[in-house]
């Protein structure tokens, strides 16, 4: 049993990588959902979707989100009848919300939607949403908190990061599921996701972080900053608010405590003493998945670390 | 100002002609929501939208309903992720109840939503959904009560009618605006629709059949039978479960008392005498809508028929 704390883009492709050399069977993935908004009225669960797509196979790969050739008549539409479209959903993609919504309104829980989807598609990770009560992550700007996905997707993350809140993290629980799947985990692995607004948010989900402190696995976590910048998205102005260095190190500040080990890229080998130093076994590994070979090496990289890494975190 | 009570494809080709021979602004439109139905949680206005898609230009004629050339790229994602779908919705048509759903659950009136819709896509006609309040008519089958859509549209109009009923309607009022159109029209025209689901439902709202009496205009109707058989649509089961004849006879009956002329096709002229002995002014006419010609001249013979019609109706 191995259990994946994940964010968007770059935990979906580790995951991707992942279920290659081990039985997706065997993979449990908890999911932030503080990303989620309502958009058109319809609740879209951005981080669980791109992970969705992503192990069902149908994902943008050129943008990492949203449904492979998909069309937006129907965004076009909405526009038209005069909706606000900066969120660009496809038409493929807007069944899952325009489902989604149906069932929450009918009763079900986001685990018991994010279950049935990654079924309907053939996913074998288990997927579960970090919590089912509604978290929302906002960031505070010059002109006041914002949403996250208007921070990043709306005003294309152009505004100073003055702090980051949780909405409704206090009454959050984790999921049904969470909990016992990080205590019977034989390997926790935190994703190359944002440490700030998408792991972030997991380990403010009150008890995730203690359990995972409780759990008899090694925690191994890949950072998703190389070389000074993130691969992908806005983790370097947000890093930055929280006074974190924008460097593998600075991940390893995030982390400390929390994690075994942190595999880093090979272009940061340098830093790996600075982050031995602070208790953390820092293993230098190529992270950058350009494609399914390198996704494949670095997940049975960070297996093989896992295996290797004596429990020290405290 | 001319007042027409409008169910769904037959109202929409009429409505259709009649902008071709008097300003679209001068027309008022009480369309039927008795057949509104929830599907994935969104609320679908059939009768409603295929009069809006008809008069905007983008109805698929083909079908009588629908977007023209519209994808149902989501539709078919919804049946993956699990939903039943054998009520067809199209992308573009799609983002019609979205919206209309998003605008409802944030307190507007389906009456404001008809009208934002309407002239988001350039149509002139004012169109009253007939009562803001939930009408749904179902149809008594030898299976039990069906909503309307069900008994037509996933069954086929396959079993026998046993009776009807307008859920709802004791609690129904007109829409704001609809006893007021009715009270100042120059002409009231019933389109040539369903006289039992689609211009009944309408006439059964609390006040619309009394405000039609009051009112000082002449009314015509337009017989949706000819020759012994609905243009379009299930009228046939469903008059005879009324006791009504399939005829324009059997329309001339239902209105009884209500309208003052009877439009008649010229396959029907022989009924003339018989609906003249109801106290029914018989005019026959070619009501065949089969392009913009046809359609034209039907609302040109109509509009003739009620400057000349006295007003005898009782």
């Amino acid at each position: 049993m191995i259990v994946v704390l994940a964010g968007g883009v770059g935990a979906a492709r580790f995951l991707e990588g992942l279920v290659q050399v081990v039985h997706p069977e065997t993979i449990t993935a908890i999911v932030n959902t503080g990303d989620d908004m309502m958009f058109h009225g319809l609740h879209v669960s951005p981080d669980v979707d791109i992970v969705t797509y992503t192990l069902a196979g149908i994902v943008d790969e050129s943008q990492g989100w949203g449904v492979r050739d998909d069309t937006i008549a129907t965004l076009e539409m909405l526009a038209t009848l005069g909706a606000e479209t900066w969120f660009r959903l496809g038409d493929r993609d807007m069944a899952f919300h325009i489902r989604r919504t149906e069932l929450l309104r009918a009763g079900w829980t986001l685990s018991q939607v994010a279950d049935s989807f990654r079924r309907a598609l053939g996913v074998g990770v288990r997927l579960l949403p970090m919590s089912n009560e509604p978290v929302a992550t906002e960031i505070n700007t010059p002109v006041g908190w914002l949403h996250f996905q208007q921070y990043l997707v709306q005003r294309r993350a152009q505004d100073a990061v003055l702090g980051v809140r949780f909405v409704g993290i206090e009454a959050a629980r984790p999921s049904p599921g969470v909990l016992e799947a990080l205590q019977a985990a034989e390997y926790i692995v935190i994703a190359p996701s944002n440490p700030v607004v998408s792991v972030g948010t997991i380990l403010a989900v009150p008890g995730i972080r203690d359990a995972i402190m409780a759990a008899r696995a090694p925690v191994v976590a890949v950072s998703p900053i190389v070389a000074g910048a993130p691969i992908k998205g806005p983790a370097a102005p947000l890093m930055r608010a929280m006074g974190i260095e924008v460097s593998a190190r600075g991940v390893a500040h995030c982390y400390r405590g929390l994690v075994d080990a942190l595999v880093i890229d090979r272009a940061d080998a340098t830093l790996a003493e600075d982050i031995r130093d602070l208790g953390i076994t820092a293993i230098v590994a190529d992270t950058i998945m350009r494609g399914p070979v390198e996704k494949r090496r670095l997940a049975t990289e960070v297996l093989a670390a896992a295996k290797t890494t004596l429990r020290q975190r405290s």
